[in-house]
């Protein structure tokens, strides 16, 4: 990565009144300036100030390409904190194709998936965690996931992680202290009753970060939700009221879903992530029997199970398949979802029948979309997901996830070291490492790989 | 209407890394204040002068929605000609939705499709044919039709028109001069021979305004390409190659193809409109017989047919359809298209044969994408469209002919009634017949209705 180049992207999806294409680098105005003549001649663009707008004409040679609107921003007053333009020209592809072509033909380069974000970041604008929080705002799609971006955006992670990491880095270096100090004394400079009360605070915070994933990763990619049942039950028919759309491919014919289908839908706010199943049976088919272990594995992903019961066969489909299901459903929240209750009409006996006694159950009709919103209901009181507020901190990134664990093993490590009184050169290893896997959150001691991972998957443009 | 409204809307498409709302309107300031904290807090956006951009971030209440750029317009100087303010935003479906609600709640109303640059119209930033560029604009899909609209919306067209118009509105405001004096004297304040020459020059600046519309309309709409032929000749399948995807449904089954389909593809800039059609053969199936109807209806209106032969049958399907597409081919570009001539060695042979002498023909392979390259060139080269340039004042909307059309009917019975020496009264009123059409274009004298019709195919947020 060469950092004086001059990068520009289209940043606005295409179809819109509008279209932006950003520009930066330390070229990005006098780039701009050969392609734009401003309505009002005096108002070149290199003359004016930052945070200032330009009404003009982009030309390629003599050709108009469009009158646009050219916002400028000085570095470091900018989102990459380089010099900076944004052009907005009118929302078709083929302007937007030939601004971007004009640009590069007057030496900016296209830039990579992220390259602003991370120009961003490299240039001390944010630290990696919040940089990675970018992303996942353009991607929210529910109150709870933009809370949660938004929350790591503004650095409430980061602030956090670098407060113990700052305390612990005071105590190690009172530890090295000691270790160039041990050929002449038996000096502690470092308090170890101190330092175990701060190893202490730094375990309970870090294992509260990392048993915030689960609840962070649900919001994230949605409550997994298993449905499952034996074939011709209805199971896909009920994704499809419950996801609205024509999704999985519904027919009358026994096990014609054999691949899990998985698709999320916002039901009150709460993020569901629907896995339809083969239906289960005993068959030969080798395709279908590969499909029903899937079942069994994805289930065994799932917080909630919505388990479908042709209403016409109840006790039969309950005996048939309760000896696999019911050991499945340990832990988790199990729904008993017996469908074409239009068919049967003693569906709703049945449900208050001895056989389904403690079990939570439902009568709907897929097919006739009827009760289908108290099963919805069902749903997000199964969920129980905490209330997220603004200033709560949950780990959604698996990569933070995993670099918190590491730290978890470390800082134990130095608890467990402190107890049993291990020397100075053991413990400051330990602590060194947990500093280490904090620094790695917030981008401290990144190396380019990683970076490259982090960013590979941003839009272009960002 | 009531132009006191503040109106929003986002003007970006959906799943970019920016996304847009706009907000114009008295209130736009005031509404966009009441939700914005600038990071700079004495950078109150009340007290920003224009065209300029503040940093900070959007709050519902205490909730944080998103670090934003607000840019700001002070009327005159926006493209409503209002008070007007883009905030600029993560592009989440999520956040723009949440701004949107929350201008509504403080007060803005959702603009209509179309609505900014009807208020730009009606503000007098712009006049109705150059508006209806700017639709024309975001739509552009090629060179030639970016340079058209491009053209319209800097105002050639409106020019022109006005130029005419004016000429003409100092004629007929002497000749009612005569009028008034009639009584006393035979007076001839217009000199009726200026007023001939004129008239002269009106109706050939029409008439050229009138003729370029055909091939506005072609560069706007595509080349009409009608490709026929006898079932099975592999229409379809070449139809699907040249659009490079899988439009029609390819089969075997003799007729498959029953209605029109259409579609356009940029071949070396120019813009072809593919007609595919119902195969020709006897058939006692209603429906199919309808689309052979349909055929010969569509090939009418082509510039260029493509005949598709089968290689394999050459003078038969010539034989027996030429009586039948020769007539309609009269004064269009026909080309025989001799498919599959990968079975068929002879083909080669063929085209050169006396029977297709006269002829142009070329040898392809629809199905293994065989010298599909020689046919595009063929198709280019029969297009021969003129070369556009900025300059060039084209009638490219159905609108505008209608009018130009009545108004050179107008400025015919002018002509005709100076050389017929009819009174002054009659004379005056073909002219303010004609100014009334000219007028037209330009949204002078348009109603509501008109407005309406405008402006309703316009995206929102545009």
């Amino acid at each position: 990565m060469n950092d004086t180049d001059t990068i520009c992207a289209i940043a606005t999806a295409q179809g819109g009144a509008i279209g932006v294409v950003r520009v930066s680098g330390p070229q990005a105005i006098a780039v701009t300036e050969r392609i734009f003549r401003p309505a009002q001649t005096d108002k070149l663009l290199s003359r004016q100030p930052g945070n200032t707008l330009t009404f003009g004409r982009i030309y390629d040679g003599d050709e108009l390409i469009d009158e646009v609107l050219v916002s400028l921003f000085r570095a470091p007053h900018s989102y990459t904190g380089e010099e900076s333009v944004e052009i907005s020209c009118h929302g078709s592809a083929y302007i937007l194709q030939q601004l971007i072509q004009l640009l590069i033909k007057n030496g900016c380069r296209l830039a990579r998936p992220g390259e602003y974000t991370q120009r961003a970041f490299l240039g001390g604008k944010m630290d990696l965690s919040q940089a990675e929080a970018v992303a996942d705002l353009i991607a929210s799609t529910s109150a709870a996931t933009h809370r949660l971006a938004m929350n790591q955006m503004r650095g409430g992670f980061s602030e956090e992680l670098t407060a113990l990491r700052d305390k612990l880095l005071t105590f190690t270096s009172l530890i090295e202290l000691e270790l160039d100090f041990s050929d002449h004394e038996d000096v502690e400079f470092a308090d170890r009753s101190s330092l175990h009360a701060l190893a202490d605070g730094i375990e309970a915070v870090i294992a509260r970060l990392v048993r915030s994933f689960s609840v962070g990763n649900v919001i994230k990619n949605g409550v997994p939700v298993a449905i499952i049942g034996e074939t011709n039950a209805g199971k896909s028919t009920l994704l499809n009221v419950l996801l609205n759309e024509e999704r999985a491919i519904v027919s009358d014919i026994h096990g014609t879903t054999r691949d899990v289908i998985e698709d999320t839908v916002n039901l009150g706010g709460v993020i569901f992530r629907f896995i339809d199943t083969a239906g289960i049976r005993d068959t030969t088919d080798t395709i279908e029997t590969l499909g029903i272990e899937r079942t069994f594995q994805k289930v065994a992903q799932a917080e909630i199970i919505l388990w479908v019961i042709d209403s016409n066969h109840v006790s039969q489909q309950f005996d048939d398949l309760s000896p696999r299901i019911l050991p499945l459903a340990e832990g988790k929240q199990l729904i008993l979802v017996l469908n074409k209750a239009d068919e049967a009409p003693a569906t709703t006996a049945a449900i208050t029948s001895p056989l389904l006694s403690g079990f939570t159950a439902i009568a709907i009709s897929a097919k006739r979309r009827e009760h289908i919103d108290d099963l919805q209901e069902l749903l997000i009181s199964a969920a129980h997901l905490p209330a997220i507020t603004q200033s709560d901190v949950i780990v959604t990134n698996v990569r933070h996830y995993e670099a918190l664990s590491k730290a978890l093993d470390a800082i134990r490590r130095v608890q467990q070291g402190l107890t049993d009184h291990i020397s100075g050169d053991f413990l400051s290893q330990d602590i060194r490492e947990c500093i280490f896997f904090l620094s790695d959150i917030v981008g401290e001691v990144t190396n380019d790989m990683v970076l490259q991972n982090v960013f590979k998957n941003f839009c272009i443009g960002k």
